[in-house]
């Protein structure tokens, strides 16, 4: 065959030069410094506090392998495990989340949930549903970077989305993004002041608003506030007339790798979103879902494990960032979830300051300027306290001061 | 609080309404006659001719539930099948499906392979890295309906892409979709001279291709011809300068829901798919990627298996067309996957014959006209004998059968 097309065609006589055949949406989608980071992870003489991964040693490994050995042992339900899920989603599983949802004060139903793998591709879908080529997203600024990548695929611009109670909210928005609880990158927190005012302001322009709820349950201190989506809910008196999405996910409280997250939201809306999904890829696994479901009834120990390991951890790093960095640095100080942010005294590149802290320092810190979809502080990092020992984090943050410092020196 | 927001705001006072938010795209993107179909397949009095889901009786569910055990029981495996995967996918299952293309006469390596939540996902991908809005599609009339809902969203215009040797291809569109073996719906697969032809033909003009692979292993009748993508890589003497991509699943060979798939291609267009992947979900699942590589091992005995028992099928699904079809009613002969394609008489609609062998017989078929971009052939229907029984397909056949007699006769 390959001697029979050489003689027809001549050695290289069909290539194509893909180069210039990329849609428009191409142009801004740039490789994520986290995750080629994460390629890093295999390397265990590098200090870990870049990406914001949960410790492995938090997952439920022995109730997954009993689920499994359940569900898969189980003729009726291998058969549902294997088979096509709907695009919806598995429907216990959806039962579960809209009756969670309901207990944290956004009274839910069966239609007003879909599956995601993972809250990622709920924010992709969203996007998807409202965005067209030139329109404006209001984003926190800074803002998760993976909400970002998926709304730069739209060809989007961004405007900033301010959480202040006072602070008027950017006009002809098609969507603000925010992320009320520890949010990442910045650890911090929206108070109930500030999430009750940005549901009236929102609702007042008629800007929608996409809640990323990922870390809601990873709190420290007491619990979150409620969520602006179950603000909103309250508010319009019924989540089908709310003006909020949310995005939910397993992968900080139980394991990423299952992929699976869900979005709430108003039925009409929920919908639409499924035609997305059937579009995108069908279905989200039903083995996966299935898991999840039976996970989800030990849910509750499992995060008051989780949040005492991060609280332990965050604790420590706090100490480790007194007592290693030098004047000029400040940090802050998270109530929940998975990340610090630092501020570097003006004229600092954060990108220099890890690139050297990574290659000769053997510690893995991220780069602040990604997380700005516009005008970016460059003398900004993230540090995440959710993967690295205690020991080991404390050694990392002082290499990392010591390096701050010599480079405050030189500039 | 509830009652806080209430005194703020008055009943319903803060409802946003979503209906005039919606992107464009959004337009022509309606449910799937089909995913709507699924939501019937638990009612077992229905006789199911209609989706083309594989039968659960050939999932490998012992393999899989002795390899989840393996995977789940080792603590090294189990933190790595329940982290976050690379957004290009579990190594080793990319080496494996690189090989797996290498044999099939495509030679691939690591880099040119994108993991995927099956082929759904890549054809969105693909979609996604080459389509703006107002672009053109070529396409094979009629084509598989998921792959037209993907291309859908990217608000593309279709051009027919013809696949006799002799026939001119459309100029102007930014790729052709094509499915050469048994494809959906029609059953019908391209023959070795009208495979080598297309490839000649689209490096002609540059026209990039997306070869949907996802039935080739599923042959009847001896080993189905080389790929498209096979040709295009021997005939560029290279997989770096071919000009088709190559999207592949596990769905129809192991079981749909591991929700697995993969896109083969030059190394430089899999790291633009990368990026795509990493805004879209981040990665797909670890757990049912390493699943997959486990159950690949015994792929060739378990596709063996799948093969005698839909060829069987096929043989007595044709048998009960020729004995209960009336004259002026023709049919595809298959050589391998699992749809046959019904011309009913001019003038007699599919979806009318459907939605009453449906209602009245408890039959359930597929009508051919959404399979159709543009211009529907309405007196077209698609039957599937993955799923019924013999017996269950004949008495099926029988109905609709004498279902179109009866409405011939009123036509």
């Amino acid at each position: 065959m390959i001697e029979k097309m050489e003689r027809q065609q001549g050695v290289g006589g069909i290539a194509v030069d893909w180069s210039g055949l990329y849609a428009t949406r191409m142009g801004k989608v740039t490789a994520s410094d986290i995750r080629e980071r994460m390629k890093l992870l295999a390397d265990r003489s590098i200090i870990q506090l870049g990406g914001g991964l949960p410790d492995p040693a938090l997952f439920p490994v022995a109730e997954a392998a009993a689920a499994c050995a359940r569900i898969l042992g189980d003729p009726a339900q291998a058969a549902t495990a294997l088979s096509y899920a709907r695009s919806e989603g598995h429907e216990p599983l959806r039962a579960w989340i809209a009756g969670h949802m309901t207990a944290l004060g956004a009274p839910c139903g069966v239609d007003n949930i879909l599956i995601t793998n993972g809250s990622q591709q709920g924010l992709d879908f969203v996007a998807r549903l409202l965005l067209s080529p030139g329109d404006t997203v209001a984003v926190e600024m800074p803002s998760f970077i993976g909400a970002l990548r998926a709304f730069d695929a739209y060809e989007v611009r961004y405007a900033a989305l301010p959480t202040a109670v006072e602070a008027p909210l950017p006009g002809g928005a098609k969507f603000g993004y925010l992320g009320p609880d520890f949010r990442n990158p910045t650890g911090t927190s929206l108070s109930l002041a500030e999430r009750t005012a940005v549901v009236e302001k929102a609702a007042a322009i008629g800007l929608p608003l996409l809640e990323d709820g990922c870390y809601e349950q990873l709190w420290f201190e007491g619990a979150a506030a409620p969520s602006v989506f179950a603000l909103a809910v309250q508010a319009a008196r019924s989540v089908e007339a709310c003006g909020v999405l949310h995005a939910g996910s397993f992968s900080k409280t139980l394991a990423p790798s299952l992929r699976t997250g869900w979005i709430a939201g108003p039925s009409a809306v929920i919908r639409k979103l499924v035609l997305i999904k059937q579009a995108a890829d069908l279905a989200t696994s039903a083995l996966n879902q299935m898991l999840v479901l039976e996970l989800a009834a030990g849910l509750e120990a499992h995060v008051v494990r989780a949040r005492a390991l991060y609280r332990r951890r965050r604790d420590a790093m706090l100490r480790a960032l007194e007592d290693g960095m030098p004047p000029g640095v400040t940090w802050t100080r998270p109530e929940g979830g998975l990340y610090i942010w630092l501020t570097l005294p003006p004229g600092l590149d954060g990108a220099a300051v890890a690139e050297r802290a990574l290659m000769e320092d053997q510690v893995s810190v991220i780069s602040g300027a990604a997380f700005y979809p516009v005008e970016p502080r460059r003398n900004t990092l993230r540090l995440s306290y959710s993967l690295a020992s205690e020991a080991d984090a404390a050694e990392g943050v002082r290499r990392l001061g010591r390096r701050i410092e010599a480079m405050m020196a030189l500039a």
